[in-house]
């Protein structure tokens, strides 16, 4: 067996949080290693493209949330053989990642009333816009699961964002933006969230 | 055999050519729909996250340039069956992607002092350190190809990306960037340029 370890922030979300969801429900035995914000600079020119998550295999370093999303779902049967069903799997992570890197270019807005308009913009626009087409696709597959007709890891990119766009910790991002736009993705959430493993995760942290 | 199209915009380069060489160099049938920019705005609304390229297979989209990537690789046998190499091939591609967002932020910029400054910044930062890292992954794999010591479609994505940087297409964006600071992306370009079906391919053009 590979000896596994996740390098990614200590919080329950963002680009992290699908591989650690994984790997746990995979009961693969791994480390994971949470980074304080403050320790970040120090680790940061260490890690290739100096960026979180990074996964470590047997000492050798792979990088990008989503090549990291795929290699881990191969290692716990929570990605598709078949390649369209594949396809459909990495589509919707790199969808997730396209709204993840806009909502993620309005962090450095020092201004209070430029951040609160570029992420209305967002909101009223690209997000929504995603939101509706991720629904759009859940519905192609059958209205459960985004590919396979089972859970796999774009099932996780999806519930792991929804549950940041939801959490309140982005001020002008309206937390029920998904209920509105998207209800089916909140039904899927809600799939997810109450899946055995899942909440076995959550209560033991 | 599946009825395969490619809808793309009409130049050499960007985000769907490394699917158009792959399918090329695979010798798979396929549509070459080449959208010009005229015609953009009337097809945006009916393309999924509105955006190309997209893959038509068999009458169904798929979406997201490396998704499409991957999907086409395992069509044509350019992409690694071993997850590990399948994981190199990823990354590679996801790092281009991350620098052509970058790169894509600035050219809705108006002012052309600010755009100048904008593209210095990235040159002279995150572009150059993805290079470089790049340039570091190649030699860990061998020095030739991406991933699985031979050609895949993370090479076809890296070859796509440094012709455009070399292009002069982006004011501001030196063209002997790659050349200075990532100098065996250089000969790796000139391996993809000159392997016998690239060369087949922009000949016939």
């Amino acid at each position: 067996m590979a000896k596994v370890k996740l390098v990614y922030f200590d919080f329950h979300g963002g680009r992290g949080e699908p591989a650690r969801l994984a790997l746990h429900i995979g009961g693969v035995t791994f480390e994971d290693q949470r980074v304080a914000f403050s320790d970040w600079p120090a680790i940061k020119p260490q890690m290739p493209y100096q960026a979180l998550p990074v996964l470590e295999v047997d000492g050798k370093l792979l990088a990008q949330s989503n090549s990291i999303n795929r290699f881990v779902g191969k290692l716990t049967g929570l990605y598709p053989n078949d390649p369209w069903q594949a396809a459909l799997c990495d589509e919707i992570m790199d969808a997730v990642e396209d709204s993840t890197r806009l909502l993620a270019g309005t962090f450095g807005i020092k201004n209070d009333e430029e951040k609160k308009a570029a992420r209305q913009v967002l909101a009223d626009g690209p997000l929504r816009l995603s939101l509706q087409q991720m629904q759009t696709r859940l519905e192609q597959s059958g209205g459960n699961y985004f590919a396979d007709d089972r859970l796999t890891v774009a099932d996780l990119k999806v519930f792991a964002w929804i549950k940041d766009l939801r959490s309140g910790n982005f001020d002008y991002i309206p937390t029920d933006l998904t209920n509105r736009v998207a209800p089916l993705l909140i039904a899927h959430f809600e799939r997810v969230n109450t899946h055995p493993k899942v909440v076995a995760y959550y209560a033991s942290r």
